[in-house]
């Protein structure tokens, strides 16, 4: 049977582990289809348009929120970020998974949106915000100022943790990646992601009027 | 962490294989409890009060639901079945999941009841008919004409299969099994069933107020 394809937002503050297990489930299921957002900040060094994010002006993002283009959108540290909607519709048609790398605003937006039957969110927890920071930390790639900003974005981040279906704490990677493998591939089986069941249903009915 | 067991709902017709999935279940995992249900129909031979059912008459049974001891309740062929509320409550505060084998009132019902955030509805379907057909046949229980009155009562159950959070095609009952495990082991990490969720983000919070 076909399926289609659910629209899994993955949130957490960064440290948390988010990228790398997003790695591993996309290593896991090559199928799978990161969501590229779409942004208004410059480009950093090594990044690429159309695989790291679109990168647009700003006029350019607003006419694409204002056509209804965005899934979701947000203002962080003064730039725009957004998820656009066709290639995601595309996807999940071809029963293809996409994954979101969002935060809290914008996994309400795409929770409360027209697809919200095929949303599967889940929020990354650290299992202690020492452990959150020593993983900014040794991760190098920011200045201890651009640090602190992360930790003080991390508790408006947390303090949201309520909104999502499921909430890992991630205190072991392998643990955590198993367990987001159980969740997907239990949401994949939902009702709502089986549209061939109707016709299943249909045959049935027909087996039932033939026998009478 | 300790978590919520949840009430889980198995509904099928007869014949779909639902009793041979719920005993594989049982096996897989020994916490699981059965919901015993009450009913004001006469015992058959072998069948043991409190353990395949709690036989009650009719006064006692309206009694029950009177007093809002039951979780839900419905007239089938003439008898009255039900399920009693307390020994569910006190098995999912203790962490054990409960199993239904109910039909779709039943399951309506408690879908809609005041645990309802602690429900997962799952529903077998057969591959055909003609195989629903075969296997009550070959059970040899039954009289022809009581397995007639099954077949009939067959398409009422199948037709509410979109009440349900889960709908299994039973065409391999080894697949079918796998499945049901996925299902409940994914269903047990919802943020719904971690009751202890909520004092490891107190204790972020706590973390963080030390930092500042």
């Amino acid at each position: 049977m076909s399926r289609r394809g659910l629209l899994i937002i993955l949130s957490s503050p960064s440290g948390a582990g988010k990228s790398t297990l997003a790695g591993r489930l996309r290593k896991w299921d090559d199928s799978l289809r990161f969501s590229v957002s779409a942004t208004t900040r410059e480009p950093r060094e090594g990044e690429e348009n159309g695989k790291d994010y679109f990168f647009v002006s700003v006029p350019e993002f607003q006419e694409q929120v204002a056509s209804g283009d965005m899934l979701e959108h947000a203002r962080v540290f003064g730039n725009y970020y957004g998820s656009p909607k066709a290639p995601v519709q595309a996807a999940i048609e071809a029963g293809r998974d996409v994954l979101f790398d969002i935060d809290w605003q914008g996994a309400q937006q795409i929770s409360n949106s027209a697809l919200q039957e095929h949303v599967l969110s889940i929020f990354i927890l650290p299992p202690s915000i020492t452990e959150l920071h020593r993983r900014l930390v040794s991760r190098g790639q920011d200045a201890a100022e651009v640090i602190e900003k992360r930790m003080q974005k991390s508790w408006d981040e947390i303090s949201h943790w309520d909104g999502y279906d499921y909430v890992l704490i991630n205190d072991d990677l392998d643990a955590t990646e198993e367990r987001l493998k159980t969740i997907i591939s239990a949401e994949r089986l939902r009702r709502s992601q089986q549209p061939d069941l109707v016709n299943h249903v249909r045959e049935l009915q027909t087996q039932f009027g033939e026998r009478e």
